[in-house]
């Protein structure tokens, strides 16, 4: 069991920043991302895009900034658990609670921060029926060995930068690669979009547009994948593999049956500190929404720096709050 | 006439940034300060001095930050009326003001932010009878030009930086100098005093310790300065002039009479939007204050997004808000 002051579940820019404003008041915290690595969706979609509304940065790459706030809490050694998904709450006796994640991992703390960003990512899913029964036995909604994939039949579907990038990559390492998009034109980038055009025009790869998945067969692994054009022309494809690669899509996931109030997929907060209708369980960032809230990660910083000041009295019920700032003597003054 | 959108008094890191998010709806906005430069406290005061917690800086000098944000905000083009206080307030028939400063600059606005900081800044003075008499004729609270002094009888008094740092310039420039303080030891860096007691010891200036100004006399113009020891023995010094440098005191000035809900010198809002009780009239940043404000700059950030998204309605009576995020096409886009 992983004890700590504070459970921060997301370990987005929010999160982190979390651990800064609680160690300041000498609060130790401990963070839970589904994600294997901390950074949240700065990290994980656009690591190398341009940010331009964090304050003092006419412009900062997503990753640089993770890489900053990482660095400005490393004097509170926060701890992690990547990789896994919080799944179940238990509150003890104490009022505090016992978090534990997919993987089983017990964390006990005594208050919960989430900064879940928009939550778990989850790939978007085609309308296909029995789908879950190909699931992991054929249909896969990311890459994660290629190898897997060598000298087989592939589907993949998309019209974005992954679904162009993989074709390019596997068209080389799969027996027959088939790429199904329901437009004639491509999202991801234009070079892409080119190289694919070129493998179709040279035979190496199948290109069907304008086309659209509507079912799949097999017997106890995937066989084909079934799709049709704008004519309503059904045309059935040999598969060993069906890649949909439609994007991820924003749940929020096992959170939703904690007893908190819950607004349009977001968590209600009371603005005078950021806490949820259930004692002791915080929101900040994305995740949560009161009047006139903005999704900036700014937003989150402040939300963070009042939370932490009104979980002190649940971590230190007998002493009074007294706050420096860090001008006067640093950080390593705490 | 200067017309804008909205004018910002104050033009502190928090006032800067509300000009960045004034731009991303395109408002533009006229800052007004009392200081000659920029940067409120943080370039007047500890310009040199590292701080902690600014989220995603794990260190920044105080100017550093306030450069970086003036850089953030050029995009914007925002105008100053720097080295003049604001005045008097006007409300107009159309609901938007006219504000005069100290120098009866006029800026005409159709919504007003006060990102005053801890209000103007006015120095500690000596509680000594007939001041205000020699203000001007012999009594200075700061050095603008020290050729003023040159080969003139000087009395400085205090025991931080200022007093330090003059005293060991002026001893090169005035006829003579006399520091005095009313402790043993000094406030200001350990080197400087370390240079003060120096020169005291070889004869270049006179130091009076353990001391308190208790007069000043003169016949239009200050002719000495009489202090008491902690024995109260009095002590006449000639004197052309007094640089008193007891530090910088803040005030709410001439804004405590604008008809805003005050209390304890700061400025009464209303946390969904940072709008004051005034309309049109806003507080963002240190001057504001609420159920568990804290004097954070990362907190002033915040107001500002919030406030500009509120005032929107005052400029754009007939349009609706549509925002964009910076990251879909950058800050050029606006």
């Amino acid at each position: 069991m992983i004890t700590t002051d504070i459970c921060i579940i997301g370990a987005g820019p929010v999160g982190l920043f979390t651990v800064f404003e609680a160690g300041l008041l000498k609060m130790r915290c401990h963070l839970i991302d589904a994600l294997p690595q901390v950074g949240g969706q700065l990290s994980e979609i656009y690591p190398q895009k341009p940010i331009y509304d964090i304050p003092g940065y006419p412009e900062v790459k997503a990753q640089e900034l993770v890489d900053n706030l990482v660095k400005q809490i490393e004097p509170f050694d926060p701890t992690y658990t990547l990789g896994e998904r919080v799944d179940h709450l238990t509150k003890q006796d104490d009022g505090s609670f016992v978090i534990t994640t997919s993987d089983k991992t017990k964390v006990h703390a005594k208050v919960i921060v989430i900064a879940g960003g928009l939550g778990c990512f989850e790939p978007r899913k085609p309308a296909i029926e029995n789908l879950e029964n190909f699931e992991g036995k054929g249909i896969t909604y990311m890459v994660k060995d290629p190898e897997q994939f060598r000298d087989k039949k592939v589907v993949l579907a998309g019209g974005g930068d992954s679904a162009l990038d993989w074709t390019i990559f596997l068209a080389d390492v799969a027996e027959k690669v088939t790429l199904v998009h329901r437009n004639e034109t491509f999202r991801g980038a234009p070079d892409s979009a080119a190289k694919v055009f070129d493998l179709a025009n040279n035979g190496k790869i199948d290109l069907i547009l304008s086309s659209n998945l509507t079912s799949i067969a097999g017997n106890g692994h995937l066989q084909s994948v079934t799709m049709k054009n704008k004519a309503k022309e059904e045309l059935i494809v040999d598969a060993d593999y069906l890649i949909p690669l439609f994007g991820l899509s924003p749940k929020l996931g096992p959170i939703a049956d904690w007893g908190l109030n819950i607004d349009k997929n977001a968590i209600e907060v009371d603005t005078t500190d950021y806490s949820t209708n259930v004692d002791r369980i915080y929101a900040v960032g994305d995740i949560n929404t009161y009047e006139n809230k903005l999704k900036l990660i700014l937003c989150g910083f402040h939300e963070a720096a009042l939370m932490c000041h009104s979980a002190f009295k649940y971590v230190y019920p007998d002493q009074k709050l007294s706050f420096k700032y860090t001008t006067v003597n640093g950080v390593n003054a705490f």
